[in-house]
């Protein structure tokens, strides 16, 4: 099995899912080989390669002691003092050993890579390892996968990929993608399409010389005479102003096609490129910022909420049991201020039978058809609390010292900063259900980019502007 | 110094020497930095770098103790049967010494290499490595060189390269370029240059989008009825067939234009390349062949013959002093036939002193002006007897297993068999001092390319015409 299941590898012909440029694949590929496995037999086959194919261990053992067993070199002396042999050998089982600890489906993906198709293939063959993983987390498919990932990482380097101005003018099976992948705005027509690419907008894309035609990552941005707020201001069918009147470069979208690639920033460059290009082309843009959505908000919020809910009730069962303090308690927090939780009970607590803000929040929240959101006294009433509590979520709410929310993390590491919540921004389905209409923008300063970016990698500290820091500290909450 | 030199490095802006494309180099580059310092320093700040920014060895080695101190996972067992955190530690471990086993300096050529004009920088600072090492060939200089050029080898895999048709409507930045790199067959005009892009010619090369305008290496063919035997058959000013009655696609000329890509083989994929292309293009095309100089074969035969003249000296005079077997017997061999050596002395001995084949083939060869390749006499004698060791000197002279001529290597790794050998093929100075005027063709003959490659490579077998092999097996060799 392992020898076969690597030799159908091998033999993978790398069937190109659209027409390709014949300066790049001159040969008619035939559909046989890994393509043609069913799910299970991939899955097995990866556990296969990643189990068997991997190192060497008694041979890195061999240079490991070797490598001991040398003396070091001394103290750095002046440049010329090298004792030359025992320098060479040095280096010599350095560079062995770097090779050594090399798995040997190196060589695979080495050699897949070399052929026309094999980037595309290597990145669907990275998607089935993702998928795999789902279902058997092993180490080895760990390793497999991080493997893979860094030589994509290496292959894909921003050196390698051309920025492209996608427009009307480009193929159809490459506007395609487009429809296909846009991840944010759905596309819903030709003409929806059109009206992306035309005036008053752009669109650019990251496309890799192996994977023609297919950009791995695009962006698209509005032309505006101010940050927008609401997504009503960037999908118009005509454009509001001349482009020439523009200050601001509005990204109001970004999606990758390829879901091989998960977790290799291949945006952070892109945004890059496309502001440095943008401000060449158009010196009055000014402004570069983000109509975002906060897709982890409202899944973040409810849980804290409803937790807290729960840690209250088991808290007044057991304070009527016994005077001492309860399990629950070191996980307890208030959530709302003092004046939040007697708004709620005064304003919205009528109409339910909830004792406490947190609860009458959560039925609101969890209310069919979102009837929440059309009542304008429950949206008076909530609009502070949602807000302040949006600001606590993309500032402070963190795993691993990243921010928690995908889409705050993707622009922090990029160098943006938060610069302001929009209320009722998008009042779609998913902007409901994701983060109660709430939008955010996020802003890239130029002068800034690099800093940001630094001081979020080492310390997590947030970039955001001074009124939204307000909103999260020094503030009063609410007394159990 | 160290920090300052490796902060010069990381400030090096990158100056692009020719226009750029905005969409690559959207901002404006200053020209200081590592461009701007002395060959001297630039010497001090490669080995500075070679030398404190590799590897961090007390690290090393903690993470090697730990790792041999680690439970082996024993014999494998079925899926499913990993013990998941043990294996997890080892993994890790793993993935750690990797890591640590990249040098300091890593980290700066990756960083260069996200930059704008980060690959051509790196570029330049091998070619500065490379010249630096002449001069200074210490371990930690050649171990930089090493390390660079496998990180270049990654960047520049043939996945990441574009193959373009050169043609005279190609920007003139860019022609300009294969003016100043064509290595084989200078082209000396504006109208030369038109020529090797017009009917009846092809010129290929292969584009990196880091570097754009600048073919990293590019090939030169010319669309013929049979394949050519000499250089003229080649150069012609108007075509000597119309292009559909071309059979033969023949590679006269390949030039690299980055001399800090020396040792890296983009030729390989490149040939293989054309040769689908043009096939594709004009299936009537059914032989791919090269006519090619043999750069080390006059170098390599005049030093063979004065050794073996120096040694048979040395023979005589200690023969005539001992009846011992002599010291430098050991490296004599004999380099004439029996029949050469009768048919030099016979016929061209006469007009000079000398007293054997040998030393009158050396003074011919050495003669002013390449007198020899004058006289229709000595060069009917000569003829057979250059070609023969010619022959050899292709197919049974090594060097490390490798063929001793660099071109010869060249074609002989990418798979080509030599084809013949052309007398009198190319009579120019370059032509009669480096090859005594013979030319080789080596043929790319599409079913063989991967088998003779990998015969090549793991045993050095040479693939040759059967004729060829002929003149260098079963001759009768002249006693001394």
């Amino acid at each position: 099995m392992n020898k076969k299941g690597l030799a159908i590898l091998m033999r993978t012909r790398m069937k190109p899912n659209s027409p390709v440029n014949p300066t790049k694949f001159p040969i008619s590929l035939a559909t046989t080989g890994y393509y043609g496995l069913s799910s299970e037999d991939r899955c097995k086959l990866l556990m296969v390669l990643g189990k068997d194919y991997d190192l060497n261990r008694t041979h890195v053992h061999d240079l490991m002691k070797q490598y001991l067993g040398l003396q070091l070199p001394g103290d750095k002396g002046e440049i010329g003092d090298e004792d030359d042999s025992s320098l060479s050998t040095f280096y010599r089982t350095e560079k062995n050993l770097r090779h050594a600890l090399q798995p040997t489906y190196e060589v695979l993906f080495d050699r897949l890579n070399t052929h026309p198709g094999g980037l595309k293939f290597l990145s669907v063959l990275r998607a089935d390892i993702l998928s795999t993983i789902r279902e058997h987390n092993t180490p080895s498919l760990r390793a497999l996968d991080s493997y893979l990932k860094e030589k994509l990482i290496t292959w894909l380097s921003p050196a390698a990929l051309e920025l492209h101005r996608i427009t009307w003018n480009d193929p159809a099976s490459l506007l395609e993608k487009i429809v296909a992948y846009e991840a944010v705005h759905p596309i819903s027509s030709l003409l929806d399409l059109k009206r992306r690419l035309g005036v008053g907008r752009r669109c650019f894309g990251y496309l890799h010389p192996a994977i023609p035609g297919e950009p791995l990552i695009f962006i698209e941005v509005a032309l505006l005479k101010d940050v927008a707020q609401t997504i009503q201001e960037v999908l118009w069918d005509d454009p509001p102003i001349l482009e020439c009147d523009a200050t601001c470069a509005l990204f109001y979208s970004i999606s990758s096609s390829q879901p091989g690639l998960t977790g290799i920033n291949l945006g952070k460059f892109l945004i890059k490129r496309v502001i440095e290009l943008v401000k060449q082309d158009m010196p009055q843009i000014c402004t570069f910022a983000t109509l975002s959505p906060i897709p982890g908000f409202m899944r973040w919020l409810i849980s804290k909420l409803a937790l807290q809910s729960k840690l209250a009730e088991a808290d007044t069962l057991e304070r009527s049991c016994s005077s001492k303090e309860t399990a629950g308690s070191a996980f307890r927090e208030d959530v709302l201020t003092t004046e939040e939780e007697s708004q709620v009970l005064d304003k919205l607590g009528v109409s339910t039978s909830r004792k406490n803000g947190i609860e009458v929040i959560l039925e609101l929240l969890k209310s069919p058809n979102h009837e929440w959101s059309k009542s304008d006294e429950v949206l008076s009433v909530l609009k502070p609390i949602l807000l302040r509590l949006c600001a606590r979520y993309l500032l402070q709410e963190k795993k691993r010292g990243k921010a928690l929310d995908a889409v705050a993390n993707f622009h922090l590491q990029n160098g943006a900063m938060v610069e302001s919540l929009n209320w009722m921004a998008d009042r779609s389905e998913k902007g409901l259900s994701q983060s109660s209409g709430i939008m955010v923008n996020y802003i890239y300063r130029l002068d800034n980019i690099e800093g940001n970016a630094q001081s979020y990698f080492s310390s997590g500290r947030v970039s955001a502007a001074s009124n939204l820091w307000r909103l999260v500290e020094q503030i009063q909450l609410a007394p159990r």
